[in-house]
């Protein structure tokens, strides 16, 4: 099989909010081949800077964009998606934001892969790695933000609870903005919403910055409300200001890693930054692979992968593949309150089970479906003209 | 003071080819203020991904470019400075490329200081950070590719040496690429072409990977014609193969770290990679600020602080400021086969002295001017469109 075509679509609202919420804009990834197969992929990206990714002209023989690394290359094997993932990354090794551009392709690459094989992402991992082959279900938590007030997420907590959901992540918004007070009556609110039967998380949003001591003393304070963890309580590369904090013996579990934009840096908060759980979006760190390698190292390291996902479920397929086949790593973030754009994208999203779990189906590829239709409502062409030559002109869907 | 414009310039020369030199395309930001002082910066980076993060699209509160953080902003003092690259990073914590890009503007904040103040930059950052205030003369290496063939790296070599070049590094090319025969051999030409009486180092380009065995062999069988240092024998994010490298003890010094893209990056490859010179680039790590931090990291492990510099005199002005004042920091990347357009960008480059080295000047900011007839050849305005708004659209120079 050839590559032929590899293509980003840039997604958004009509409306964009500074909310620290992710669903309001997408890049979507399409390659396809000439067997007539084609993949896609989700990125958790700046759209516009990673399409530049795709186009951009070589500086010289580190910077050299996607779309020439991939279009004509050989694709045949899950061997191959590796090669190609080096070559690309080689030939962007001074373009900083290649990781995030190019995890949509690779990710497209694999849902190919499995379409071409007829097996699921998961299984070509599983014999890639000879790795557990069996895939588990998860426990979904609904990823919301905190309400503007206790009251507000008071009230989002019990809509969750209602819906059935057994563990509810609340994260950014006012968390850490407005003293301790505010903060406990903040944690207080998604407990009481939640019910004491139910798992609680508590995402921080980088809010304390290298402020170790301030984590700490939260994590004392929102003990008494049991959350499973807290997390991104500090900035996503203060990896010193983790392990301090870890070192301190804080009472709740740290959670962290989304903002892993690269193995090792996912690597260097687990092994340095010393935290419980990782949490990885295979949108950002360069795809599937990436995110499956920092699998295999928090088995290693005994700590918890969890994936970061607040797109939609072509992202929280993506997500799934990397670590459904081990039963342990329990926990799934479930993107709960998703804007009409991040809702429309696949046809086929996973449902929560009546027994409050998600499960993949043994579909090939990635197993979801993208919604061409639905989809053309939010697309955004872009075209890029350098001087007088054109970089990018973008055609209708 | 207030920051009235904020603007990214795209430069390149006619041909582009896939070789290792930097010097055939750059990226400028000019910033301008109220009080009629203007400041200039160079990035390190792929312009046009660069330029998409000064002007993308808001996504959310983790997505905000460069200029929707700095137009309108209050620069009256060097803490300003600091404020301002806290604020552009936090709002563009989700953009990967946030440091290259605003590595160039972050200079030009500098660049205006110091011109407000009437002061050069290292004594603003000596002042601010209760540090030595006196500059002090480097010793310019020169930093070229090697040639094709060892014939071909002779002949550059000895150039230098026939114009007075007391050092210089010879890097990427055919290293690494051709077996172990073909390395010495290069390496044995650079060291005949300089003469027994100068410094050679030398660059593998990542050429090894993780492959410290490789690299450890090859620092064994070059330390016959003393190179001051084996350069990036691995791939940058190596961290854990940077440390089995030197835990196995190799008979030449290592040095790395130009591909760090935060501070974060250089004190892991510092701390955990156990490297000997720590080779920072200001246009790529977010500044002279940042690259300054990493200058008191490498005094307080005792380590060499040296700079990356493979763009203008521009670059070059960044890069002194940031480590003039330590007289132990002796090197400095010295760009000497640059391109037309390198070579044009500033009117007042910095000259090897009569007794080799090379000074700051003791003028405010920067202390370089730059050649707005000279670049104009070589400027490409860049338009972008996303649907039918016009997000970029840059007037002639």
């Amino acid at each position: 099989m050839k590559i032929v075509s590899v293509d980003p679509f840039y997604l958004r609202m009509p409306e964009i909010t500074s909310a620290a919420d992710g669903t309001q804009d997408t890049l979507l990834v399409r390659i396809q081949t000439d067997e007539g197969i084609e993949g896609w992929g989700e990125c958790d990206a700046s759209p516009l800077v990673s399409i530049a990714v795709y186009c951009c002209p070589m500086s010289h023989g580190n910077i050299i964009n996607i779309r020439t690394s991939l279009i004509g290359e050989t694709l045949d094997s899950p061997e191959d998606i590796l090669r190609l993932s080096a070559k690309v990354l080689r030939n962007g090794l001074d373009i900083q934001q290649i990781h995030h551009a190019y995890s949509g392709a690779e990710i497209a690459l694999w849902d190919i892969m499995g379409k071409k094989l007829e097996k699921p992402i998961y299984s070509l991992l599983a014999e890639m790695t000879d790795t557990p082959q069996k895939s588990h279900p998860k426990l979904p938590y609904a990823s919301v933000l905190f309400g503007d007030t206790p009251e507000d997420t008071y009230q989002i907590a019990n809509g969750l609870q209602e819906k059935g959901y057994q563990a509810a992540k609340f994260g950014w918004g006012p968390m850490g903005k407005h003293g301790e007070e505010n903060d406990i009556a903040l944690v207080r609110a998604a407990r009481e919403g939640m019910g004491s039967d139910n798992q609680i998380m508590i995402d921080a949003g980088v809010v304390w910055g290298t402020d170790y001591e301030t984590a700490f003393d939260r994590a004392a304070v929102f003990s008494e409300f049991s959350p499973t963890w807290l997390e991104e309580p500090l900035a996503p590369d203060a990896v010193d200001a983790y392990r301090s904090l870890k070192s301190k013996n804080p009472t709740l579990s740290i959670a962290a890693g989304e903002g892993s934009s690269t193995y090792r840096m996912a690597e260097d908060i687990i092994v340095n930054g010393d935290i419980d759980y990782v949490q990885i979006d295979a949108g950002r760190i360069g795809g599937i692979y990436h995110s499956f390698q920092v699998r295999l190292l928090a088995e290693q390291n005994s700590i918890q992968y969890v994936n970061h996902t607040f797109k939609s479920h072509l992202s929280l397929a993506a997500a799934l593949h990397v670590f459904a086949t081990n039963p342990d790593f329990n926990l799934l973030e479930y993107p709960a309150a998703g804007s009409e754009l991040s809702d429309c994208i696949v046809k086929n999203p996973f449902q929560i089970d009546s027994d409050g779990l998600v499960r993949l189906k043994d579909k090939p590829g990635l197993g979801v479906e993208v919604d061409i239709e639905g989809i053309k409502l939010y697309y955004k062409p872009v075209r890029i003209h350098v001087d007088s030559e054109t970089i990018l002109d973008q055609p209708s869907l």
